[in-house]
């Protein structure tokens, strides 16, 4: 497969879905160029949002990193997460209850704008049960994994709840070697547990790139799916979740997928995208 | 889990979205007092759509099915259908080339409206395997499982295509005990072999109640979500798609999921519908 | 199902092969009158082992724990665990390096009496990961989950070493309805995010009836797998475990499958023992 | 990972397992040289079997397969096919009743010398289902798929009856470059629509290699498995099978692993065999 250059594709297209890992940040931080490519976007009037499987804070909070790293077009309107899908959810069929969360205080802040009750994994008492009417993933961190991931598993043998699943990622680096284990890979085992269905928010899941797609056309965006480019550097979630939203897609080198593996894996996976490019950076 | 009236639960929404096979009809063709139903929902001013993985057939003739068994309320319009996502797929992803598929003449003639070239893998030569853009399950009939299943295999190893599942259901209902195995099933067992990533289109996938509520809101219908019911008679694809979707939901127990089991399979599979209902007949 | 009694089945047999929880023990000790089916299989000279998913001890010390609570004729000799297929693993395969294992002190004891060194996953240090030659999975205990398991991960990605869970279990009961998650449940996580193919030792895996089998053999027991009775309370491990190496097998419903639902779940899975007993209690 | 030299690897064993295809033979015949390979084990008094996913014939048809190659060494004594596993797993199991079989007249010759009533699937009604007393999958070839396949599910979905994968093989190579897909990968299928579980024989599973371990031994061979060497071109089955079972492997690659991906699969799969060879000719 041949490598294409960023700029002279995606002056071509009028709305830029970015993946956030391993396209505009890694583990050091924003990719070093990044920010001239969000220059020539507003120069040429060429719309942006970041499509991140993320419910470790609301949109807010994620916006803000990117503006703290000096990225300041990054605002909260520019942000579409898989939190915000879960909190979507709860909205419209958690009414009542308290909803228990694996999760930091921060992952759960956005949940609870919602004006919904919430108890921590950490501090659910298994003979209170009963009261509660949903179970969230959010996040890796805020509980203690051997007592309360059995706890959620008792949980869920105990009463019928719907279960959400607010970040589909098994994994996520952490270093440029080391990964950490996820809410996803969690409720993966979970869910092996207890063999129920939970309910999963995160690309490749085609409600994310439709949840971006109507944020952006409701802000005068474009609603024409051939002006809409997709970028992302894994083929298992943003390349496959685009093509079948019906977007051209961009796979980018600079993150999962590395430049000796890119034909082997597109080969391998059957996941084609339009183009691949180096990276994401607009000299 | 208690049973409701459907007729009670029905007049608090403006737009129902029903599933096909189970709900509206059974093998022996429409479910006794189907009928009435609609009459009261037009006479109450409520909405409809059929949501239903097929790709056996366009939605023109699946709404003649239900025409010419008398409900003459089901127009092309009222379909919304697994195959019709799969030829938007095509529309905005496969623009040139030929389209090998696996099903009948009905069932390509949808897609061949979009000026695409296709051809059945029945007569696909594996030499000509290179002219070939992308593969699409749509039904079981039409070809000679042993010799074009084996060559669909071998066309996947040859040429890195994408590759569609027009309706994601395993098998189908043709008698009141017999089944048959849908084009689902047979697509799972050729992506097991040649381990690639197929992109499917079919409940419970979000993708086809986004698909629907969007035809409905262009249709002048409610875009307030609390207003649409989904009624289904599966778990595990109507139930949970429209719960998924933020949808309240039936279940019904006229097709798939049987009186006695209601209960047990509710608990088993953790998936939780709003209401269930013996069936969708209003008397 | 009909039920039949126990007593009058098991003098058909020369060598009895018992499940260990759920037959002969719960949450709460010894299932009563179990002393009295042990007295009358000596009483008839018929032999016995105990055949237990476990890596959490060696077999002298979950012997110990039956002689603890009065059952007497459990020696060491009479236990096949899953741990002891994993030591003979790592004694054929693993002659040098050090093996890392996810257990308690305990747990890795019985390995030790291999020569082999070892470190507990708590006290490695992934700078060292190349010294490390295999990874077990012992126990669900004596590391903290969230560090731990997390550098189990990063190891895994570091070295390409064999990895052996020692036990298939994914959960174990704890009291009469709280579970715990095993150290099965642990490993297939930590194997859905790195992607590699893991060595698992345990029912219903042929390799644990065929070790209990020549073990047997061996002691002066039957050759004939005729007279070979596997007695087990799960029909996924137990009962198909022993039907697929040629056994006749008693379910019996003192543990996992409660009497309501034996019809229901055998007709379900398609596993299907020669008897269902009440228990394998003999008054 | 370096190549060794099959021949100075060889001689260090008292044993050898070989895998059949990719191994001694591929879709043009024998491997050539290979018949050297045999002249030197018999010079060296080096023993040997072939073990393969196999239940298309009896090992008497199979071996006889191997001799009209010419390679005469390859007597029915030296097999052991899947296919003699399954039929084991009849003769204890099930004593009475029809067994219905997926497969070619040749396939059930070996399990109707047990006596028992056969019928294949094309020749059975449904309406006869409540005779059948066991459902065995031996060959992709001898029905047509359409009609039979879909009567083996609802078989199964009429009655109860233990069901058994002679052959856990998905696909199988014809020519260089096609394959057809196998029997294995046919009751895969079935399996997903009807939810049951199957009873499989076939590598990777140690029963194979238990089988031919005792086949060994009764006939003189090493009880000591450091004295027996695996062979074989699949990570998945061969390799990691033998590892299991505590045996030295070679992989060799001359069959489904290529010379230029070798490291990368290994590593990939975690899959370790303790020699890479070119092949198992010895010139």
């Amino acid at each position: 497969m041949e490598l294409t250059s960023f700029a002279s594709i995606v002056k071509d297209y009028k709305t830029i879905f970015f993946d956030a890992y391993g396209v505009l940040k890694n583990h050091k931080g924003l990719i070093p160029g990044i920010l001239n490519t969000f220059r020539f976007l507003n120069d040429h009037n060429i719309d942006y949002y970041v499509i991140t499987n993320d419910a470790s804070r609301g949109p807010r909070e994620l916006a803000q990193s990117y503006q703290d790293s000096g990225l300041t077009q990054i605002t909260k309107d520019k942000i579409i997460s898989s939190g915000m899908l879960a909190r979507d959810y709860l909205k419209m069929k958690v009414q009542s209850g308290t909803v228990a969360f694996l999760g930091t205080k921060e992952s759960v802040h956005y949940i609870e704008t919602l004006g919904l009750k919430t108890i921590s994994i950490a501090d659910l008492n298994l003979d209170d049960a009963h009261e509660i009417s949903a179970l969230v993933f959010l996040d890796d961190e805020g509980y203690d994994w051997s007592r309360d991931i059995n706890k959620a598993v008792n949980l869920l043998r105990t009463v019928n709840i719907p279960t959400i699943v607010s970040n589909t990622d098994r994994y996520y680096p952490i270093t440029g070697h080391e990964v950490a284990i996820a809410t996803g890979g969690i409720a993966n085992m979970v869910e092996d547990i207890v063999r129920k269905h939970f309910i999963r928010f995160g690309k490749p899941d085609a409600q994310m790139f439709i949840f971006a797609y109507e944020h952006s056309v409701q802000r005068g965006g474009t609603s024409d799916k051939r002006d809409i480019l997709m970028v992302g550097d894994t083929l298992s979630t943003d390349i496959i979740g685009g093509n079948k939203f019906g977007l051209d897609t961009v796979l980018v080198l600079s993150g999962n997928t590395l430049p000796g593996q890119v034909e082997l894996k597109i080969n391998i996976e059957g996941i084609i995208p339009t183009y691949v490019c180096e990276s994401a950076v607009i000299m």
